[in-house]
């Protein structure tokens, strides 16, 4: 296909979606949510149909020389077709985000303001393998009344073409048009780039997937961006903090999942609670399978550790690694997460509640805990049904992203003649 | 000056900017305050030093070969001075947009969630020729916690250069670091480029200027940009709005002041209501010193209309012209908002409830009123103590952006040990 054909499909794509927008912008709840049910009842009656298309993508992916770990990914069984029919319905079932009047106040002259979400308009989203990202995607457009645009990896094309046939299906059924969720036609990779140019067509770029990805997407995109970068966690585990539970809090934060973004990548501790912590903790890490390596301080504790270099503090694992920096105190683990952090998410284990407030305030994070796990960093966690990832950018929407964060909003004034003096 | 010390100039501007913002995250609203009334305070005690820089600037302008509109824009006065000075305090009494919890709640199990409003960093502002954006600027930066850069036009360099001063005084004062607000150097042009590829040290752009720097600014950055476009604005008189209303909101939404981006540009008619309010709607703003320009349906009620042409529908003309169109209703007025409209504003004039709540409902824009002039698309009208300009994207903020919009929040996580099944 030449290139500016497929800038013409790509292009199309957008219009058609900022068509179809118009619709879904003014769509009452209780359609969106009946085109999600109908969905999730579609995927279910296609189940057969999905898991033969996976099964192509699967072998073609294998014969394509792909790690372990991305056929994974890539790979569907009858448990993750249910989970994402289960999404959608979870999504179904959370309370509408458009529509809510979310600041209102009059003026003396009788001037009367309202600040209400409106959908954000058009999504395009980009990402790897992971088939269930195009149901959690698609499903979270509908809910929040925003035409899409998906782009999955090419080795889970025959898969995500299922998934979209289920959810249009759904959309037909609720009498809303089945162009609001759309795939790119064009494998070629071509095609990115053009979307990343729709400045006109899309309002928010969302690229799913690893860092490569990402990095990708944000160098190159003229559509803004929500992105996830990094996250590399601190648990800092602060003198006061209780013994059994600094333990507890940190093996599940490193590895529970080691994998997910969540996961804490570093452990501060206080050099006043070094005796009484870290033995116990590196035991219980250990026990759970955890390499541990230390800096010259924690090594002067607890024979053995592995010695962690200065790059440990920028390095995101997602592993079964830790690193273990000991400070002097709050002002140190603050520096150091300031220095090192990536403000995804840090949290501190104490009892004192003069010291947890102040890591609370002043750590500048999307997400800040205070005795709980870096690993609730979490869309379904926070109760927002399903997310779409967790932005580490500051822009319009911080931490895990649901239907609501795809959200804008719009003033309705109302007045009786006004006129300004 | 080489193209490598310019870009190390303006990366040091970033570095410093993102140190100095983390004092800034911390710092209790009353300092923040008195930074505010301690820099009106300085400012006008140096308006003389002010005025004097001010007409350096203005001759070398003059010399330069600059309309008088731009002089006007360039030009200080005491009253000038003194708005900047009552600017600085409007903007101190205005509620803390920092540290709000916009939204809580707690899980079953215990674990308790706050969503607390933060700075979002560090802004770039990216200006032309009006000193007094640099005040407005500097005072929504230091209200909201936020580090800033600003970045005037050449020709009013010497001004800005005072008023920064004055400010950095006020913080001084305060006990905040006078970097909180810098200037960027160099005035070579090369010196934006650099700034809007600063990613990693700011993480806002603002261009507040005409549409050629708006658009340089949204082409070329890599940072997130919050930016104003175009107010292709119309005001719609539905067949049953009372016609001295529609007169009166009429001239003022186009002529109050013709050249701002909340004036009306276009005129939608019902034609059910075409003889009755036409002629009228022509007089007064004729009276009031207005071009009118119809299409043939007007033309064919009122005699000696200009003709309008289609690339009117199109036009912002910031000037006393005004194109009318008949439409068939409230349908067709929506189309051609939709069609034609920037997402600005937008008013309907009406007795009609059911149709003015239609038109509320379904055009999208930042700004929707009813029985209102599309003039009160202003900041300082919606209650915000001042503005930075009003965003006609729908990413982060949209219409007015006072301090509360230059905010993003965090999630602050209690625990009692928890941990992540």
């Amino acid at each position: 296909m030449t290139m500016d054909l497929i800038r013409e499909q790509v292009l199309e794509l957008g219009r058609t979606a900022r068509r179809v927008q118009r619709h879904l912008n003014t769509a009452p709840h209780e359609r969106r949510q009946h085109a999600l049910r109908e969905g999730a009842r579609a995927l279910r009656a296609r189940s057969a149909e999905l898991l033969e298309a996976n099964a192509v993508d699967v072998s073609q992916a294998r014969e394509g020389d792909r790690t372990s770990a991305f056929l994974d990914r890539l790979r569907l069984d009858r448990d993750r077709i249910e989970a994402m029919a289960g999404g959608l319905e979870a999504i179904a079932d959370r309370p509408d985000p458009l529509g809510r009047v979310d600041q209102s106040w009059a003026r003396d002259d009788g001037l009367a303001f309202e600040r209400v979400r409106v959908p954000l308009g058009v999504l395009a989203v980009v990402f790897e393998s992971r088939p269930n990202v195009a149901a959690d995607a698609a499903g979270l457009a509908v809910k929040s009344g925003n035409a899409a645009i998906l782009r999955g990896g090419t080795e889970s094309r025959r898969s995500v073409e299922v998934i979209l046939e289920a959810i249009a299906g759904g959309l037909e059924a609720a009498g809303l048009p089945r162009e609001s969720v759309q795939a790119v036609p064009v494998q070629d990779r071509a095609a990115v780039g053009h979307l990343l140019q729709l400045t006109d067509h899309v309002d928010l770029l969302i690229p799913r997937g690893g860092r490569s990805l990402v990095e990708r997407v944000q160098s190159e995109s003229r559509v803004p961006v929500l992105g996830h970068l990094m996250g590399i966690n601190h648990t800092y585990v602060h003198a006061d903090a209780d013994p059994a539970m600094a333990r507890e809090v940190v093996v599940n934060a490193k590895m529970r999942r080691p994998g997910i973004c969540g996961a804490t990548e570093t452990l501060l501790l206080d050099e006043d609670g070094v005796g009484r912590h870290l033995p116990g903790l590196v035991e219980a890490l250990r026990e759970a399978g955890c390499r541990v390596r230390g800096d010259a301080r924690a090594r002067a504790v607890v024979a053995g550790l592995e010695e962690a270099q200065a790059a440990d503090w920028d390095t995101e694992w997602l592993d079964a690694v830790i690193g273990v920096r000991v400070v002097n105190g709050v002002d140190e683990a603050l520096e150091h997460i300031a220095a090192h952090g990536t403000g995804h998410t840090e949290a501190i284990v104490t009892e004192d509640a003069v010291a947890a407030e102040r890591f609370l305030s002043e750590v500048d994070a999307a997400i800040v805990l205070h005795n709980a796990s870096t690993q609730f960093a979490d869309g379904g966690e926070f109760g927002f049904g399903a997310e779409i990832g967790i932005a580490t950018g500051r822009i319009h929407a911080r931490g895990p992203v649901g239907a609501e964060h795809l959200t804008s909003y719009k003033y309705r004034v109302r007045g009786s003649g006004h006129v300004r003096p």
